[in-house]
This record gives structure tokens, sequence and C-alpha cells, in this order.
């Protein structure tokens, strides 16, 4: 908020200074962007804030020279303007900061398009897009910026690109967080972990540092919950129900998938929770979702398909859809991460929800042997990044609901009656790892894997040491990416 | 418009067939999409037309077996709905089919979620979309329904594939050509008019016989305007005013850099023109283009630059796009679509106007020696697909805007004061044409090729097989495609 109030005001003061002074050296030397830099401490309190339209004089032309040193903007977007003194912009609402990684790829090039014509945020709220990327992707950062130039949105009011995530993420209150090094030949799942865990525990680091106090954090670039978990961790100064992982192309993929079984349109299905990782080991929970308002089990009466085919369908959606289009999934994960940042800025609607991969632990339980912790409501363990069903007041925040049941058949797949082992676990982990497990006899050693509540605990473990919770210790099933994703 | 109607009350009647029967077969063997397919003409027109929403029964699932025989509808949009039975649809418009070609390629993969989502034709128009691909890409096109499938857009209410346009084109309001052969090592520019003028022929055909008749075609698949010409000469029966071929990128990246020199957003320049072709010969008019109002050669004093730069930056956006992104524009070339649609579905504000290549020839007209014909108010040769100022009404029509200015310079390079030669030109046409040129004596043989006019009716002559017209002669210059593009 404080970034919007700083924004409109240097425009303000810029455009006074447009009208004072006709030398466009020094209107271009005062490029007061909230990007990157720390904003000047001796500005003039007095400076007036507002220009009547009969004052604007002929625009002056830039010159490359003035251009030389603000590599932060790019193009057009390090020309300044005033929204208030324009009869079609005077309405709008402050300029929000919304930062993107990976922002060269595939799903970005579909979201930053979407983000910029306004279908996200609405037709009165004017945005400022950051884009991170790499030194190898910061060429086709500017192809991307050059494409957002000759889209002339209108409410798209500054984009700036960079490849450092401190400067990047400058007073952001949306971190959309797609860039992910993918799964190379050979690699162990445990060294993507690694590597890609090393990246969001520097992203948090940033995110803590520079963005806006109440940040929005959505992690789409895979392991996305654990990778979350990393980013939150690591920023310990931004509430930690600030963070989410994306499963919502899988909630969507559920309810179609539900919606065609059923012989009904897809708007007729609702109440679809995605619970877990975002992996194999997720649980699409057609108990508690309904269609037309009825139980799904009340409209689908063949069981069978619901418990054995219902879940595959919606997992191997990613893998058939890469072997028909040879492409994954960009458009429609783009469509997702825009269902789910709206979910957080609209009202719910009544009696429905949505899911998101969220952490609920605000402050550090101690464990105990019990099932059922205070953190949530399901008695699923705490501090990992779950994701579970959600409502939303609207206001960029939301609150796990309450009123959803569950089955041994739901709850067979969505956990396992076992000590957390996480916190007993502090330095080299294998030995207290296998006592830990001494008294629970219905369990080999090591976790069972198909459960997302332990894969993700394991996955948690494996990177302990980049969540300053100990030395990593890696103990992880086979692959569960889902298929067709990196 | 009667397909619409067509639309609603065939769902009507299948939504009554639900209240009355629960025999699901008979359900989906009634399926009376509008696409491809006769509607039965012994529907019973006494059937009722809404159903209460108390009397709406458990919906019943759909069996692999009921999909079968209909290829022509994808997954979830083969299910039936009745916009009239709920709350939330039943103040929609009625459903329009857009068939897009070329679906399974980038630009359609920007260009379909922007339609699907609401963002081109608002938020209560429900839209089918025909996609239309070749049999290598229908693989493709399937990957495409199922991401479309999976973003639960609600206005999305149909989405049908196939690889004959006859089918595809069948009652399309819209119908927006994208795919075209890319250019193939060694092929000269007088081939790949041949293989794509053979292309949009065979679309033109289908759009006569199959779609709706005040249809609105927008051709993108290059080259575009000898390609909108063959589609409009061999769709007789389609007014040739609803043909456009799309010069809006151009158009959107001539404002851009204007306001770059200038030092203003781009939201204040208006009235941008793209005179001719969608080539290297375009002419982006910077003499009837206004800058906060202001003409702007006022605004932007360095005329050389106008003169020597401004062109050649629109023209080499695409190529250096390419260089830097390694993929050409894909996302703004689609905004630049929906763009076109928008001029033309919502009214031009007052003053300003758009460009799109159209042919305003109603009826064909005796050419003389006269540069100046009746058809257009700019004296340029008619029946040709020539980009100029169009004004709207957002009816979906246009007119040709009359109060643009020339100067010597805009019109040295948006026409050539010469006998158009098309209509000598029936037979052989090499030595009728060194006749016709005989008393020219300012011209060598052929044409100045620099000049979008001449390249135009180069191009006609070169396509006189495929419009009707005589047999093609084609005297070509060297590339003229805009680099960046196939």
């Amino acid at each position: 908020m404080a970034v919007a109030e700083l924004s409109t005001s240097c425009t303000k003061t810029h455009s006074s200074q447009l009208s004072l002074s006709s030398s466009y050296s020094s209107r271009f030397s005062h490029h007061f962007r909230r990007s990157f830099r720390p904003l000047p401490t001796t500005r003039n309190p007095t400076i007036s804030c507002s220009v009547a339209s009969d004052q604007v004089q002929t625009p002056i032309p830039v010159q490359a020279q003035d251009l030389k040193g603000k590599s932060e903007c790019y193009g057009v977007f390090c020309l300044t303007y005033d929204l208030q003194a324009e009869e079609e912009t005077k309405s709008w609402k402050k300029l929000i900061n919304i930062a993107v990684s990976g922002a060269a790829g595939m799903i970005s090039n579909h979201l930053l398009f979407k983000i910029a014509s306004g279908e996200v945020f609405g037709p009165n709220q004017p945005v400022a897009l950051k884009l991170l990327g790499s030194e190898r992707s910061i060429q086709a950062l500017e192809g991307v910026a050059m494409e957002l130039e000759d889209s002339l949105f209108p409410l798209l009011r500054e984009v700036s690109i960079g490849i450092n995530p401190y400067e990047v993420f400058q007073d952001a209150e949306w971190v959309l967080l797609i860039g992910a090094k993918p799964r190379g030949p050979g690699m162990e799942r445990a060294d993507l972990l690694d590597i890609n865990g090393q990246i969001f525990a520097e992203q948090g680091k940033a995110l803590n540092a520079s963005a806006s106090p109440n940040v929005k954090v959505i992690v789409v670039g895979n392991p996305c919950n654990t990778n979350a978990l990393i980013c939150m961790k690591n920023a310990p100064n931004i509430p930690a129900k600030n963070f989410h992982a994306l499963t919502r192309l899988d909630e969507n993929r559920a309810k179609c998938q539900l919606a065609l079984k059923a012989g009904v349109f897809y708007d007729q299905v609702s109440n679809m929770t995605i619970w877990g990782n975002h992996s194999t080991t997720q649980v699409p929970d057609f108990l508690n979702a309904r269609i037309k308002g009825l139980p799904v089990k009340e409209v689908i009466k063949d069981h069978k398909w619901l418990e054995e085919e219902f879940t595959e369908k919606v997992q191997k959606r990613g893998g058939v859809l890469i072997k028909k289009w040879g492409r994954s999934s960009a458009a429609s994960t783009a469509v997702s991460i825009v269902d789910a940042i709206r979910s957080l800025i609209t009202p719910t609607p009544e009696g429905d929800w949505f899911s998101s991969g969220v952490n609920n632990l605000l402050k550090l339980v101690v464990y105990s042997r019990s099932v059922y912790t205070n953190g949530n409501p399901y008695g699923i363990a705490e501090d990992i990044v779950f994701s579970m069903p959600c409502r939303s007041k609207g206001d960029g925040d939301y609150e796990l609901v309450k009123d959803v049941i569950f089955d041994d058949y739901l709850l067979k797949r969505i956990k396992k009656v076992y000590m957390p082992v996480s916190f007993w676990c502090k330095g080299d982990c294998s030995s207290e790892i296998r006592e830990g497990f001494q008294g629970l006899p219905q369990l080999n050693f090591g976790l069972d894997m198909s459960f997302s509540e332990a894969e993700l605990l394991a996955e948690k473990r494996c990177v302990a040491h980049l969540t300053g919770e100990g030395i990593g210790f890696c103990d992880l099933p086979e692959d569960t990416m889902l298929p067709g994703e990196m």
C-alpha cells in the first residue's frame, strides 16, 4: 500500500515538474520508480501533486541518453505519466506491483498478458509488472517486455526486468514464483529438491528483505509445496499464511472430470478440494465435492470409477496433454494461476471453497503423539505446505474450511497415523528417524510415500538445511512428479 | 443470428427431455449441436423450452459410448446445458460461433483462451469455439481442447475440432483465419502466394457455403492482404466488406514507437493508420496520427526520424523480437486480433479510428486512367485488400474515414500514379502488361514494388487463377515479408 502511495506521489511530483520546467534532462533524471532503488529522502514535501489538464505542455521527446542507467525499467514503461490528470484514469485505484519469476517461460507468457489486460485484477486497477529472469534469459525478458509494449494495455503502467530477486521483488504486493529448474536426465529427486530449494531459499530471503510486508506469494515451480515451505521459512517477517503452492490446476481438472462423468457442464461442480502435495500423492476429494449442489456420490453412482479411476484421470491429464500437443499445459496453468489470485481477491461464493497449498501454522506448536493438532481442523501435520480447502472474503486473505467430512477412504489417503518425525531430527537424522519409527509396527522403515502428508514431511526433512531446521536427510520415494510437468 | 436461436432452442428442447425422461441414451442421441450437421426437420415444435429449477433431476453420467460418433464436439463440450434455467446465465446473450484456423498454433493458443475467458466479446456473451486444423495437427487440437476444458471458462459452452472447413465454419459469425503455410527454404514468394492462396480459396468457398451470411472474417495468415482478397473472391455471397486483413499489430507497434519518441505513455497516441499491405511496403501514417490530440509533427520535431527511421522501427520490430526471444510474437499478435475484433463490436471513440486491411468495393467498377476512383475516398486502386482508416458504430460493420489529409510524402509512399493493369490481363498477361505500360514513361517495366498499392496489385495478378480473374501472372519483387514473420 505504501508502494502505491509512493508511486502516485512520485508521478505527481514528476508531473508538476513537467508543468514547471521544459528541461527534459531534469525531467528524466527524476525517474522515481519505486523499483530497485531506495527512494530519495530529500524530496521536497511541498511539491504540488496535480496538474490541470490545460497546463499539460507538448510532450518532449525521450532521447536515448535519458534512458541510460535505468536498466530496471523497460522502453515505453520508463516514461512517466499522471493517472490523476486524465479523465479516463483518475478514478483508478493505486498501482500495484506484481513480480513474476520465470518470466520468459511459456506459463508466464500467458499469465503476464492476462494480468496486463486487466483480466486478473479488474478494469480500474493499474499494474506494474516486475519480471525476474536469469542471466541466460535476460534477452528473452526483453522480448517479453517488447510484446507487452506492443500490446498497448492501458492498465499496464510499468514493466521492469532483472535477474536479482532483491531488486525485482522490491515493494511487490503479489509475487508469482513460476521459474524453477527442470529435472535433468539422471537427476535424483533429492537433487531437484536441493537445487530448486536453494533458489527458493534465496527468493524467500529476497522477499523478506524487499517485498511489501503483506505480500501474497504463489509458488508454481515444482516441487511447489516444498518450494513454498522453503520460501516461507526464509521470509520470517512475512505472514506464513501468505504463501501458497498452486494446486488450482489439479482442482480445475478434477472438476472437469467429475462434470464429464456426471454428464453436466463444469460450472455445476463445486466444493472441490485437492488435498496434499502437488504430486501423484495428491487426493482430489470426491467425498466433499458437489454436483448441482448434491454430493458427488449421489450423482455419480459408479463409485468404483470414483475410487479407482478418477484420481488417475486428474493426475494423468498433463501427461496426456503433452503427448497430444507436444508441449506442457502452459495456457491452462496460467488460467489456474489467475483463478488462484481471483479466489483471494473476490469473496468466495456462499457455501463453496477453493484449494490452495497453504501453511496455517502461525507459531510453532509442540508436537505430541496425537494425530489432531490445533493449527488446522483436519489433523494434518503442521508446518508443511499442504493443499486444503479455503475460503476468502476477497481481501487477499483466507481461512480454512471447517465443514468438511472425512470417511475412511479419504482419511487413509490424505494422512497416516504416525508421529511427525521432523522435530526428532535436528542433527544427523537417519538413526533418530529409525528410532522414531520403532513404536509404529504398521510402518516399515521409511514412510509410505503413497500418502501426501508423509511425502511432504519427507520432502521437508530433505530440505532441512534450507529451512534452518538441521541437516537435510532425504529418504524420498520414486518419482511422484505429475506426468507432463517439469 | 439464426445460429444462436437454433442453439438455444435445441438446448431447451434437450433440457425438457431431461425433465421428461431418465433415459440418457435418448438424451445424448439428440445432440442437436448446430455444428456440421443439418438440423433435424422433424422436431416437435410444441416441446416446452424451459425447466423450472426444482424440476432438475440428478444428472445422469455420460458413458463413453454416448459420445461416439460425435467427433465434432470435444469432451465436456459435448454435454448439453440450459442457459435459461440457471440464475447466473439466464440474462446472457445468445451464443455465438467463432471459428479459428491454425488453431493448434501459438497465436491461436493465446487467442482462444482470450475469447473463451470473455475478454473479447464481453462478460455475458457465451461462445462456441470451432477449431480448424489439419490432418497433422488434429492431435494437437485435442490438446488445445483439453486445456480449454481444464480452464472451466463459464462462457465457453462449446468446443469442436475438425479439418474440414465446410464443417468447421458452419454457422460461424466470426472466422479468424490464422493458419497458413510458412515459407519453406528456397520457396519463391510466388509459390507461397499460390500455396496459401489455394488454402484461402478453399476456405472462401467453405465460408460461402457454410458460414453465417453476415460472417466477419479476419485474415492473419500471410500474405494476409491477398489471402483475404482470395477468400473474399471465393465467397461471393458474403459482403466483401466483411473481410479484413490484420494490420492491427503494425498499428499498435507504430503507436508505441511514437509514444516512446515523444516521451508520452502510449495511451496518448491516436488516429494511427497503417496504409497498404501487411509487408515492408506498408506505410505507418505519422501525418494524420495524433499525440495528446496534437499532430505528431508538432510534438515530434525530429522530422528526419519520422521520415527515415520510424517506419523501419515499426517494421523491424518482429525481427528484433524473434532474435531476443527466439520465438515470433504470438502473444502480441493475439492481442492485436482481440483489438481488431473489439474495434468492430464497440463504438470507435469520438474522433479516433483504427486500421484494417479492407476491400470497400461492393460492385466492380470500370477502371479508367483516372487515379481517383469512386469506391474509397483516397484514390487507391480498388478491389484489392488495402489497410485503411476505419470507424465503427460497434455493430460489427465499419466505414472508411474521410477526414484524413495527404501530403506529397504520404501520397508518394502509399500509391503511384499509374494505370491499374489487372483488368488488361485476362489471358497470358506478360505481353499485355508490357503494352499497358508503354504509355507511362516514368515507369520501368514492372511495377515499383516499394509501393504498397503496386505490390498488392501485383500480388492480385499473381493469384488471378484463384480469384476467377484469369491466369495468374507473377511479377513479384524480392521478399517484402515483415521480419520475424513466417
